[in-house]
């Protein structure tokens, strides 16, 4: 049978964690004979030993080569899923398929995004940018005029601040990692340092803040501390190399690395320097929700570190017991990831998974940990820590500390913002996997 | 005048290298008072410093989010050029737009490809890989097994060994950079290694060589050696992070960190171990070019290291004297990019470019370098270095060493392979852009 595992001739790999966790390196260090250790080779024995066919499409010439390259027809179901596919005027939301992806990118068809009216069609010949305000001289910079200055190029993920919102209900909610995490996305974005731009006008040395507002009908605008502009932000004009999606922004977007999605101005068309924050709809309603006591929880900024197993994952079923690779994304909004430990036993025993590297700041690290299940029911999670020291807080102290939502299936109500506790995956012994809470 | 120039304010930067090049971190270091050191913000005075119009699109609701993606309108014409749009019985080739796009990533949609007949649309519930020849047990891969294997998650560039193939030509050709260069591109690949498959289905010692054998109907194939196969060989799954494209060898192919293009196997259908090379129709024809000194070139694999600026470049037209940014590329097979030397005046003179870090070995690194034109002709160039040592030849030495093409236009003739040496382009008085040789 084709992909069956040879059960029985599995050498022993070394154990790190209950429930079969094995060294991270076991199978990456070269020259170890596994032979079997995975089995998920099928072992080809006399005639099968030359099997190869020829299927349908060695037989004649393919198709013709499109200027623009799309996946596969077979891969039809990696798409975003959609909160408000007839755009109805309220937001939308369009999720990332996360646990159908792998590595560290997030493809720019995918990349997650949430819009408050709509995308605007904006022509890049007319749109400018405008730094005004607490500066000497006002300036104005159109998309050409901003291509001629200097650049940097950096891979930084983007989360809005109610990513992981189904995670405040009180029970587990059954639903796949893209409709749990689906609003995370990760992209190299090349674009003009705000510094320079900020510099260039001359700051008023009495300003603290700038006042970020996108040409969106909306005009969604959010304060953002001065320091943080001349810390590491950018005016993005690109995403993965080519120019900005325009559902992400395009022509060009405010990229404040590991801030809250909402503060990363899309479709950015004035930098207003001024003295106080402005208190915008979106950071005095959506971005201040109260806390468990009673104060509200504001100007809070940062996406914390955290992680999640991607493979496997709820909506995968295992089809036997053998060999399996465990596979996530961690990341952080205050530095790079240092190390991540899975469990398979719900938290009782961890091992520390491979990190893939290096690291970069505030963007996707992807972390794997080989595992043999052993047809028992498992529980797997992940818990991140940071070059910071920050560490992913466990649910029992993050729920005391942050509260949470009142009743299911109303998990969209406050509190919902900024969930950066873990994520559990229950394996049961039919292989099937379930969402469940450690 | 929007965009417009404000000569005459510029304080003195420091140049570096003949012809207004600057040093690297003049702008990037922050802090410094810029104000009119690029000009290129436009000042706004009286009425007009709150000039905030509502154009069209800001008045609106915008479009309804799709599931899917893609790039503006308004960028319509960054897209791939085809060598054979209609598909006639013979090579396609699709050139990605390397001039009109930035960072160290190339999106999937706009990857190079080759194929040699057409594009094979693969079931991969029906694909399988097979490793056989000398192996102590014949295995047989389905792809749903393999997504069970550990993976690794790397950037490498995949470059044709006939890129650059008009750089062949006694005179420089006069067409834009993805002419030139476009038979390259860079992604973030994963797979499994393959050595953790070959190790399973245990190498016979005397073994030296594997053939890679694609499932296209052409078959293609090409020997490679068991050592690169165990240094970091992959078989590829996933392309900037989703399922990789068609064209680039779905569902899976070989990956050869710095090995010409055509070795990098696709729709990777089996791994043959075997005690010497198989001389295939593309090793032993297209990639054996007779040298100048009567001997093939045969067997050289590696990509050497190679560099050229992206912008300015052929195509653009500078509209006014003042500050640009010249911006590029540079990449090694031997290793990771060390330093980039940038000249505006032809090699006469040189200045070290801003590399983006952490470089990574084998992948696109984009180098940056600020430029002040003075509106006089100007020669752009670059040269890179590796951390191996390794440095891109001149160009002089580099034709006398392998050849040049006969005439104009057969530049697809032999000698059409691995061109490593400078690309330079001439800026006239004018603002237009000449490509030139120095």
């Amino acid at each position: 049978m084709r992909g069956r595992k040879r059960v029985g001739t599995a050498p022993a790999l070394e154990q790190v964690a209950g429930n079969g966790l094995l060294h991270r390196r076991a199978l990456l260090s070269g020259g170890i004979a596994v032979a079997g250790a995975l089995g998920s080779g099928t072992a080809l024995t006399g005639a099968a030993a030359e099997p190869l066919t020829e299927p349908e499409w060695s037989l004649w010439p393919g198709e013709v080569t499109p200027i623009l390259q799309k996946p596969s027809r077979f891969e039809a179901k990696v798409v975003r899923t959609l909160s408000n596919p007839k755009g109805d005027a309220r937001t939308q939301h369009a999720r990332a398929p996360l646990h159908m992806l792998n590595g560290t990118i997030t493809p720019n068809s995918l990349h997650f995004t949430i819009l408050h009216s709509g995308i605007p069609d904006i022509d890049p010949d007319k749109h400018v940018l405008v730094i005004h305000g607490m500066v000497k001289q006002p300036l104005e910079f159109t998309v050409d005029a901003l291509m001629r200055y200097p650049m940097v190029t950096r891979k930084y993920f983007v989360e809005c601040g109610g990513n992981s919102a189904p995670m405040f209900s009180p029970e587990p909610i059954q639903a796949p990692l893209q409709a749990l995490h689906g609003l995370v996305s990760c992209a190299e974005w090349t674009g003009v340092p705000v510094s320079t731009l900020l510099d260039e006008a001359g700051v008023d040395p009495n300003a603290r803040w700038m006042l970020a507002e996108g040409a969106d009908s909306l005009a969604v605008s959010r304060s953002v501390p001065l320091k943080k502009a001349y810390d590491d932000a950018l005016v993005a004009l690109y995403q993965n190399g080519e120019r900005i999606m325009p559902g992400n922004g395009y022509p060009m977007r405010l990229l404040l690395p590991g801030y809250e999605g909402n503060m990363n101005t899309k479709f950015l068309r004035r930098l207003k320097v001024v003295d106080q924050p402005a208190m915008t709809y979106y950071e005095s309603r959506n971005y201040s929700p109260l806390l468990p006591d009673g104060k509200a929880y504001k100007f809070y900024f940062v996406n914390e570190v955290k992680s999640f197993i991607t493979q496997p994952s709820f909506g995968y079923s295992l089809k036997e017991p053998g060999f399996y690779e465990i596979s996530g994304i961690a990341y952080s909004g205050t530095g790079r990831i240092d190390k991540v430990l899975v469990s398979a036993d719900g938290g009782k025993s961890w091992g520390e998974a491979a990190v893939e590297g290096p690291a970069s700041p505030q963007a996707f690290t992807r972390f794997t940990m080989p595992w043999r299940w052993d047809g028992q029911p498992a529980i797997l999670t992940s818990r991140a820590w940071d070059d910071s020291g920050a560490m992913q807080p466990l649910r029992a102290d993050f729920i005391k500390l942050r509260g949470e939502a009142k009743k299911v299936p109303n998990v969209l109500g406050f509190p919902n913002q900024h969930y950066n506790s873990l994520t559990a995956w229950g394996i049961q012994s039919t292989g099937e996997i379930k969402h469940v809470y450690v």
